[in-house]
């Protein structure tokens, strides 16, 4: 048996930002994990998906090459070498955080962990031997959570017919038609890379709208560009009947009022995801859960047993990666007696990397209607934006809702290309409670996609200059 | 004669955005431009620029585009669409900017306009006709600045064999071979494009280093991405004779006490811009210029003359286009009565558009060595952020130099993919004087090129995570 200040369950970019800090801070640091290092994140979730986006990204560009005076042969699209490299990616990153493990003296305990009383965790190592280990300290629950299927549907995974975001990711050829059931960040980022590999893509989803927790006006733009590009979307749409075949799959599906049956080769299920709760010893120890099935915690991130922490997407709140990495680096800080600032669950921005890219921080319009705010909104299409001209993207807008009084910023919307990035001038100013003034005082660098920033300021401001 | 509150002389963005922001609170304003709306900007500079860069990266990436599974077949690469996208992309910017005085009623007065006594302007118009026009309020001098060559070193302009920006922006096709004089954006920005459609460049700079006036860590960064793709770089260069032939020009360049001859189909000389002062009537109304040959202004934008005013390119400072599109709208604001913030010039992002692009806010760390400023560095490479890694786009680095005492961000430097954009949230935070844990306070989103910017400012503090 070993003895850590720290032992944090799970690898994952919660658990493993969260050892790293505590090493930094002087405590001994552990983190248990069975698979490879960065959790979904690294393995399964955002670092591949990017890669394949960057694949499909450029595909549509060699599509359009002729217009930069680039003439090709004929063009085939492989999705096999794209998944490789995706792979790859992925891996080079887990050896990534391998490498920050060895060089900030965290252990890398392989195997399977159990919680046990006096905070103590049975590890189930790769070669079936049992050890105990001890945290002086803190153990911190940071198991993430996983995909999941949506069987009372008749969309039980099976990884053949029936697809999650994790098997799609090692396909290694397209398939001919795919039906994608959830049009949130991960569905539509799938929808633009099968589309962009030549799949025939249909986007189901059952609320009236893509990406339903994003600002309306967002949904209908990349509603529209989807559209475009000739992804089948189809939103208010309610699954009626599935039937699994040995080639493909039917779909019912009703819209209006009215049913209609596909027949795709695969069905992805992109709706939803788990938290792993499941076989870590949450009950014998009394540790509670949440309605929706979370690790209940405080403030300071502990669970109802003493000594007992949980961070990540266990612990609820927003399930996103750099939502728990600040959770892991927060509670480290806290349990090396560091000043720390506790987390801003207003303030994490959400991106979504199809093409266009989507980026938001703060309240939707819809959002600020129902709280009863005043607020005023600054928009700014990209159509106007002299660097989304010379790229040939001009799809999209800024949206800056503004407080009508005191003139701070509600909530930042924006669709177009590099959103994700050139959200986070926003993130910033939200962060230390900026008004849409002190945005304005900073001169925006031209041509930039950034001064469609600055103008949908303005227009908030009613100065609109470029359009 | 026509009277307006706001005569502007030269339809650029100072000056167009003097004039729309003057409309837009109420005065009359009018615009005097012989050549397109839109200047050097959108004429000759930034826009077409730009949209050559876009031409160029999608080459870049079309040359790679098996790793993502794209099969091309044999690639060509021919420059004249290119340029003609390029050209299509700056007229339509400039139909957008006389779209905008349209829209807010501000005269365009097409001639060639001569200052006179009392507020007025002679102007030549197309047709040979005379007319004079009056400012009851305000006469702003907005012309410019123009390329100029450097006859001293035996290179002067000649459209055929020496050229300028201007000319390479409009040939049809590449040379087999150019020598580039001058290593500042211009310089760089264009050894890019002509480097990706296949010509040896050759880029001379008599500096120790490209972009010398960038961080010196940026400077060696780019040089070495720069000698990766077989630009031919020649840094501390003196060019010690220029012979100009029929169908080339022969160089002979000292290098490190070697001299070098070197022959090339074309120069393109890419060094200085000289402020267009000439032939406006400044001598006759003794309006004052520097030592340097710009107009001379005070805070307030007044020439030695009352009534008189200069902005952008010809009234010195930094000769970029958000640098004047802000004095423009800081005079007009100044003019219709509204509070006013002066120019902090000591803020004004400078940007570089090549691969890796360069963009940087604040001090260089030279110059916190020369004004003995306290300081520490933080820095963050890009081979360590996933999102660069999954668009394979790793060489750059952020760099964040913060005040040793306070914690004030004394300046931050980026090359790497999208610095341009990223730079965006230093500029903001610049501009209201935020600390580094005032950036550090924002959550980034995963995963972001953005990232880095969190981690250069996390290593300031002595923090770093990820690398």
């Amino acid at each position: 048996m070993a003895a850590y200040d720290v032992i944090v369950l799970g690898g994952g970019p919660a658990g493993y930002v969260c050892a790293i800090r505590c090493a930094q801070l002087g405590l001994t640091a552990a983190v248990i994990e069975r698979e490879a290092l960065g959790g979904t994140c690294v393995i399964w979730g955002c670092i591949p998906a990017k890669a394949l986006l960057e694949s499909a990204h450029v595909a549509n560009k060699v599509r359009k090459a002729a217009e930069h005076g680039i003439t090709t042969g004929e063009l085939a699209f492989d999705y096999a070498p794209a998944m490789k490299r995706s792979r790859a990616v992925s891996q080079q990153n887990s050896k990534g955080v391998e490498f920050l493990l060895k060089k900030n003296k965290v252990a890398w305990i392989r195997g399977t962990g159990t919680l046990k009383a006096g905070k103590r965790v049975e590890v189930k190592t790769e070669d079936g031997k049992v050890e105990t280990h001890e945290a002086k300290k803190a153990l911190v629950i940071a198991t993430g959570s996983r995909v999941k299927g949506l069987p009372q549907a008749g969309l039980a995974l099976d990884g053949k017919r029936i697809l999650s975001s994790d098997d799609v990711l090692v396909l290694d050829k397209t398939p001919k038609s795919l039906a994608i059931v959830g049009a949130g960040a991960v569905g539509c980022e799938f929808a633009d890379v099968f589309n962009a590999f030549g799949t025939e893509v249909t986007l189901i989803e059952v609320a009236p709208r893509l990406l339903p927790i994003e600002d309306e006006d967002v949904s209908k733009e990349l509603q529209r560009a989807f559209k475009k590009r000739k992804i089948d979307v189809r939103v208010s749409a309610k699954l009626q009947g599935v039937k699994v075949g040995k080639t493909g799959v039917s779909l019912t599906v009703e819209e209006n009022g009215k049913a209609e049956t596909l027949e795709v080769e695969h069905v992805l299920v992109a709706a939803g995801r788990a938290p792993n709760i499941e076989g870590i010893g949450l009950e014998t120890l009394g540790i509670k859960t949440t309605d929706r099935g979370f690790v209940k915690i405080n403030e300071k991130f502990e669970t109802s047993v003493p000594g007992y922490y949980a961070i990540g997407d266990v612990a609820g709140n927003q399930m996103l990666a750099h939502k728990g990495s600040r959770e892991g680096h927060v509670l480290a800080d806290m349990l090396g007696g560091e000043h720390a600032h506790p987390v801003d669950y207003g303030n994490i921005p959400s991106c979504t990397y199809c093409s266009p890219e989507v980026a938001s921080v703060g309240l939707t319009e819809q959002a600020c209607k129902e709280q009863k705010l005043e607020y005023v909104v600054g928009k700014f299409p990209f159509s106007a934006n002299g660097r989304a001209r010379t790229s040939g993207e001009t799809d999209g807008f800024v949206k800056i809702i503004r407080g009508k009084k005191h003139g701070e910023i509600l909530g930042a919307h924006i669709i177009g290309p590099n959103a994700t990035e050139i959200i986070h001038e926003l993130v910033v100013a939200r962060a230390n409670e900026f008004t849409v003034e002190e945005i304005d005082l900073a001169v925006h660098a031209h041509p930039t996609l950034s001064e469609a920033v600055a103008e949908a300021v303005l227009d908030s401001m009613g100065k609109l200059l470029h359009a």
